[in-house]
């Protein structure tokens, strides 16, 4: 094992899973590590620092190996600048650039750790030396095609380190920590109770809730509840697309979903000719908010939102009917939009949508709190293995589960009565 | 084409989707038909009747093609009696005995028509010429390990015809006519509200209300709902296993399932010693019963089910633990007892169990009212496929179906008020 | 019932269901009807005829009875010509346009009935007086954001017949007529087998295979096998999206998909760094096709489909990493693109993406035949459901249904062997 | 935090992830820890050795935190001997008694440590005292229906230790460590390849492969490349249901399964008489092996478990249709006709069967090696989380899976070619 490299580690490494991923990786890797230094935390708030030397038989072995320890927070022992490389055009980043984890990330810029701000995954990593408001140095990330020539672009990885979450100190309530499986032998009702509690949270200390939602949203039945957290504050961002739209303006112009009748059941058939209808009437009146504006949409989600100026965004996408005009049709456009909402994000619902909820976890820091919500198994899971270090994911019926966690949420603001009090009525003016 | 048979279709036969099947049976199995006769309803409450010759090129093609519009209500034009051979052997019926559908039937013995008692599927169909109670003759279905020998059991299919349910006059609400397939596309909460209409009508029309239960329905958290429904009278027949029993049990004597507190959703860990300690106290007790007039076990669905006497089957299966002293372990002799509850029930509720649903399902005439719910579109897709006229077949979460449901049917008992009056505290008792 | 109408359906509308459909209708809206005359077709080959008079309480319910009788394929018994109304605006259609089924559909113009061109569901249909080559007058659908100030548009339902797909007169094998549901109680590989047949008949008929595939066919490890459709010919449209060409074109670059060795399985991680650096290579390429000359991709799909001249597709959404300079970034424009290759299609295998298949059958006529494959029954369902009237339906994996029909679509070219014969080596040179 | 112990844990206990679950269970049940001494193995051989003292608020919450701490491999410090109690009856066991985990477990029994024998999760742990051959004491589990009066039982935990599996030294490839997750972003070929060359592997070291089948297998197909694995050698047990092997023994009764043909997908409809007309025929000649001595089943997997040797077990099930005669149908005698297997098996390959596999997961050590392949992903999550410390999960279809297995494991013993070679006639009896 000719090459090799010491790399330092710290924080709550063992209970974090960290050191348990860091040996793995020597180990399938095909490497081996000597361990010369672990100081294991003696209590559960003492944290612990491992330096070890990490050996391979070739150099491109152990370059893998520093990768994964890299991501999972290891730093070399002695440090040196980032390496910075100039984009030779826009959109086209040097050879060997650094692409970035999810995790919050400092470079080493003329011998000081500077914080990476707008942190994202698999994006460029730019730091510009005077871009402070004082002249000092910043670094950001910038996803590809926005990298303009000259852009000041890490490469390899050395004067970078990435801290990822760790373990909280104490259980997590329904928010499990990294979990990658979803296990469907949960209580329902109890989870959706916590996550109600973390929305109201949130919403009281003046936090950021976003909510993703899939057209399934309103044909489950679900849109009314969701409409009534919307009315009461609880929604501050939406990310949806032009289906959820437009079945949500459908309903309020035709009282149907996709021809169906949602109260009555009726009529549940093809060639559903409200659907585009309802596209050509909001086209006529010049968008939704006109059709707001005009009395033309007086109930549903989008009327709220207009209503209480939830900062929107509808990204296009290649099945929609229409679109609106409110929809965004340009994949790296509505992207740029997403980002903007998920980066004031502190909490996000992903609410039966696997597109958007994607697009949005592509812009999301391992931080920022998600809620993963669909009847499919295989999307929840696809979900939560994106990363957030704190997540729920639930396999259920999002046309159940909305109005029940609308009746938490809502439930003691109006009369300190809990669940169900004013589920019947949900007469929401009281509650606003 | 030189073989040939003439055979006669009557009833609601086009709306319904009889002549559909009948003539794709004709060309998919490579025959062809001559309409004799065909007058069609002029109305929606008139009959219709066909008489067609079908042919075929050799003698087998013909009784395949004969098979299958038999099965579709056609009769040979001039029927003679059904033709009886007797049992060899206990459990071995003749050779080309005829295989039950789980439609009414009717077999032509002694030139009368009579109808097939507890109609059931893939049963042998015996005729008992003086086992009426007056001397007349009977017939009725047998599954193939209750023949004994001399019983004359029905071969060939001439002399029988059955009856494939038709089309309701008028829409179905929720209740799918005969269709296969599972939409997710509907409203949840409609939906379930449908299913509550329908279960306060059977019961208060003092018909049968029979509930198939998995074991998700504890740890989804919903025993409590379930519970309630119980103890308010909405259940009159309970079909489960050891599993479904244990998890209730548990969360009677130690407040968990599976080792997770449903409640507070703590201790979600493996080596739920709970689990095998409930089996233990219930067989130290000696039973379910015994546990309960004992004092050990106090609340849930199967509290309920002894102190509401409702008629209550554990069938036992190879994955369970223990079992209890309640659970058949031999699958026949469950079987039967799922029998005798299949028959008797007007509307089942299969609620999150594949299992238990496809033994009930197997025991149940076409004309049962099934509503079918799981989490896996797989289960309800197989389920519905099984054959129930009327059907509901929901993809839905068990842990939010079953207390809205709960709150749909016992919601107007107590005061009138609709749902969520008494959501929070359900106070069931009074509304029993 | 105050107010009724007259209408006439012909063709085989027995055994196709027609006639179920129409019945049905009129009794769940609450209608009922009044046959007049109903000729059965005597044999398989004999259309038959129906004209029934329908009536209602109120116009409004008439109007939407007639909507679903018209929509499955009723005339009125006097039709008058279409009625066009000049569109205000561009992209505004006039009030009650007739919204288009995806069945083939004819106008009645000047007393004549006119073929509609390009049809496809949920589209505006504009007559054009003078547009024919010949000065004659042509029909054509138009998706809301294609129409002009001027163009004169459907309204209401007179004057346009439609003619829903037909039973196939002898059973269709594979190929189920319009049939929602989804059987896995099916054989895999018989059913792979008849629709590798389909492909080659197809292909040899000089007809237009189109292939929608998901990023799944690669990390699935499927990629290699439709390489080999693409080289032997079985691929004349690839419709895809920028996640497949991505870890396409990754597995040619750095001989991994997602930074998995597909052959090995070693290296699994997360931060596989290679996705974002195949992107930037491609880039810096200047495009795929650019990258392939010189020399920089060597294998793989995207290098077969540039190789070959495919017509290929790549459409872009808002989970995109990058994109690729070659992906169409607007979602109008995407459909478009994808309209066109829909257009040309005479079988559409859907391979493992949700998406992109709703995107193609959105533009599909219900006459062309489709194959759907997915892990998820309930993307299967919902891709069926769009309504080819000749679909296949696969609940299986994407990995192993590539590369088995790449097997017996290619096994008899090479030497006339059936399957396996140049499965281990595909030495795909020799097949074309 | 007035309770508190001191326990000792040794082994791969970082990189196995055991002391990241001992710190987590701590934290999480509100207790709180302080090492005493922690020597981190150096090198990837090397084994770590920790000692603290954890301490809790209450008796009842150490005794919690202690359990997780046991089932992880934690002893106390200075263990006595395990406390054995007498049962008082048949099938009672003493309150507290412990419950077994499914890891490698021993007792300590007069001062020395004894190895538990058939450790099988959720069992009673019994000790006798002069069991062994020579007098010596022996330790085993026992199900709680098999406890007889006076056995001595072990309550609570001390005294007893488990060896949770420890991470292999280098990378499982397929078989993934402990995963609880299931991904489908994996090449199914090439996983395929693995389970392929884990079979060869163990059946040429004389191993045992056990094959607990579905009868998906037979209905997808697959049932011909499952009998050419068992004819050539590589199945040495058969756990599966009636249902199974009856599905087998219609296709080489009648060529069908469910009533289709499975070559030309002929006749894929309901009221299928040759599935009960196959039990008859099977119940009329005495038996499976009566059936194939009388030539009346000449093919299939049953035939070919008849003609090798196989040992097979038909665990019953209340879904049943007949049952079989060789069916046993009591579900206790069942489980230990399979316990018998589990036990004996190196490798488990479960194949598109919930009910069955979860009942031999349940009788498995957490040494045995399983492949869980299924189409629904929850299915397999399900499976994997029952605990192998070696597993691997597929999603995928288990009619292209077995056909694929079959190749990769036959391919070499006919001549050495690869895949495909010998694919096309399987020519199976070349191969044995």
């Amino acid at each position: 094992m000719s090459h090799s490299r010491t790399v330092e580690i710290e924080g709550h490494i063992i209970d974090s899973g960290t050191m348990q991923r860091c040996f793995g990786a020597v180990m399938d890797l095909g490497g081996s590590f000597d361990v010369e230094r672990f100081d294991v935390g003696k209590h559960e708030n003492e944290e612990s620092y491992c330096r070890m030397t990490v050996s391979a038989g070739d150099a491109e072995t152990l370059q893998a190996i520093l990768h994964e320890l890299h991501q999972n927070g290891a730093v070399l022992e002695d440090p040196s600048d980032v390496d910075l490389v100039a984009a030779p055009a826009d959109r086209v980043v040097p050879p060997n650039f650094y692409s970035t984890t999810n995790h919050p990330t400092e470079v080493l810029y003329d011998g000081e750790w500077i914080e990476v701000e707008r942190i994202e995954m698999d994006c460029a990593l730019v730091v510009e030396p005077g871009g402070g408001p004082d002249g000092e140095p910043r670094a950001y990330t910038k996803v590809l095609n926005a990298i303009e020539e000259g852009d000041l672009v890490a490469t390899d990885q050395s004067g970078i380190r990435v801290r990822p979450p760790e373990r909280p100190r104490s259980g997590g309530g329904a928010f499990g920590f990294m979990q990658g499986g979803v296990s469907s032998e949960r209580p329902s009702e109890s989870t959706i109770r916590e996550v109600a509690e973390e929305v109201r949270e949130v919403t009281e200390a003046g936090g950021n809730v976003m909510v993703v939602a899939g057209p399934a949203v309103i044909h489950s039945g679900a849109g009314d509840a969701l409409a009534d957290l919307v009315e009461a504050g609880y929604v501050d961002a939406l990310s949806a697309g032009n289906g959820f739209a437009t079945h949500d303006l459908e309903r309020s112009l035709y009282g149907t979903s996709l021809g169906m009748d949602v109260e009555t059941l009726e009529h549940p058939r093809k060639g559903h000719k409200h659907h585009i209808w309802t596209i050509s009437e909001i086209i006529r009146a010049g968008g939704i908010e006109a059709a707001v504006d005009d009395g033309i949409v007086t109930e549903g989600v989008m009327y709220q939102c207009v209503e209480n100026g939830v900062d929107t965004v509808l990204a296009g996408s290649i099945r929609d009917d229409g679109p609106l005009p409110d929809t965004i049709t340009d994949a790296v456009e509505a992207q740029d939009a997403i980002r903007g909402q998920a980066h004031d994000a502190d909490i996000v619902l992903m609410l039966a949508t696997l597109l958007h909820s994607v697009a949005v976890g592509n812009c999301l820091p391992s931080t920022t709190k998600t809620v993963c919500v669909d009847i499919n198994p295989a999307t929840v899971t696809q979900l939560l293995d994106r990363g957030s270090a704190q997540a729920v994911g639930m396999v259920t019926d999002i046309g159940t589960f909305v109005p029940t966690l609308a009746e938490f949420v809502l439930g003691d603001d109006a009369d300190g009565a809990d669940r169900g009090a004013d589920g019947a009525d949900r007469d929401a003016e009281e509650l606003t």
